[in-house]
Formats: structure tokens, C-alpha cells, sequence
């Protein structure tokens, strides 16, 4: 993707207050919807220019480029912007998890009858994910 | 879903400084994607309340009952929280489109062969969603 085009893209985005827009990661074949994070300028256009998601951590204040501690990276296939601009859609290819529990998905815990429940297990420890 | 579980499910999210969380709403069977928006305290009360979406309009600072104007609701399959309880995806059965262009989805924006592109049409002209 070429600077002036990769800019033109970017300067699309309304980014909030704190410069930055949510982004929900979705697998691109299976359609599950893996997590949704924050992205800055800086986190788009790396993204953008590298095909490896990075989002901004907003707990730790910087770039988050995912699986860089876990291995668990996401390749974009494809980036979709909203009608008003101010969420992005990732079209990914998920290596192993999203989640840092371990589990495929972040969203794993359902309202069904009536109680919030979780409705799947980890596959890989977090023990794993992250040895210390 | 009786009064207790609705607090007792509602009291586990985080909701943001401005008292909000991201909510993404996902076509319960073709997995597609609609939209993002946000919602308070009592959308998400309501929502599981009625099993209708309703979310917060940040721009309007209201209760924003999804379809009140176009007709276009969302019936709530299963509601999922992440891992962190700060998003929530809608698993729904969108009654014709999400967006206000009369497209499906809100996503419709890529970026495609190196440029910003539109990739779907209205399904419905927006004066029809939106008499005056």
C-alpha cells in the first residue's frame, strides 16, 4: 500500500477523543467474532503496511502488536471502515487464540436461561501463552 | 430473565468512564457483521428485558431503540460479554438492513487493491427508512 494512499485511508477515520477507534477482529472464513480492541493512527497504518494486526493497549499505553508475547498473531485478510467512520472491521486469520485466557474468542461468557454462563474452555493454557 | 439476574449480569460489566459499552451486533446465522454501537446501563437492561436491541445514541444522548424510526429491529438471539466485560456482542435477526445508507451492514468500506472502496449497495433508498 503506497503513503499517499495508506494516509487518504487513515485521514477517513474519525477517531475519538483519545485518538482512537474501536476494532472488532472477526476470522474471515468462519465468521467468529474473536475480540474487539483499540487502535490509534499509529496502530492502523502498521496494520495497514504490515498485514499483522497491531492494536494500542489502552491499560498499557502503547502499540500492541498481537502475539508479539504469545505467538497468537492475526494476519488481516481485510479492513472494513463504517458508515460514520468510527469502528473497523478486521477480516483476520487468527494463529491459535485471541483470547488471553486461552480460549478462541474473548466473548465467552452468554446469557442463556436466564444466567450468564461461560460456553467454552480454554485450549491452551495461559501458562503456556505466556511462560514467565 | 427475573430482576435479580438482570442486576446480577448487568453489575459485571464495565462500563466506561462515560458510563458505556461497545456493543457489536452479528447476524445470529449467516455470522455477518451489522454493526458496532454502544449502549448504558439501561439499553442493556432493556435489550434483555424485551429480547429487542436497544443502545445509547451518543450523538442524540438518548435511549436509541433500534428500528423505532425505520422499522429495521433487531431481535436478540444471545447476548455475550468478553473477556474483560467491557464489549458485548448481539448475536441478532436483523429485520432487513442495519445501516442508515439502507445497506446491510455498517461495514462496507474496504480497503481493496490498495484503496478506500465501497462494496455493497443499499439494499433500501434512506428516504424510504426515513420518511419525513
Amino acid at each position: 500500500m503506497n503513503q499517499a494512499v495508506l494516509a487518504q485511508t487513515i485521514d477517513r477515520v474519525a477517531f475519538d477523543s483519545a485518538g482512537l477507534i474501536a476494532a472488532i477482529a472477526q476470522q474471515h472464513d468462519t465468521g467468529e467474532v474473536l475480540m474487539l480492541a483499540w487502535m490509534n493512527r499509529d496502530a492502523l497504518a502498521e496494520t495497514l503496511e504490515t498485514g499483522r494486526v497491531c492494536y494500542f493497549s489502552r491499560s498499557r499505553n502503547k502499540l500492541w502488536r498481537k502475539g508479539e508475547s504469545s505467538g497468537q498473531t492475526q494476519r488481516l485478510i481485510e479492513l472494513r471502515l463504517d458508515c460514520d467512520q468510527d469502528a473497523v472491521l478486521l477480516m483476520v486469520d487468527q494463529t491459535g487464540v485471541a483470547c488471553h485466557t486461552g480460549r478462541r474468542s474473548c466473548f465467552y461468557n452468554a446469557v442463556r436461561d436466564g444466567a450468564l454462563v461461560s460456553i467454552s474452555e480454554p485450549d491452551v493454557s495461559p501458562d503456556q501463552l505466556y511462560p514467565s
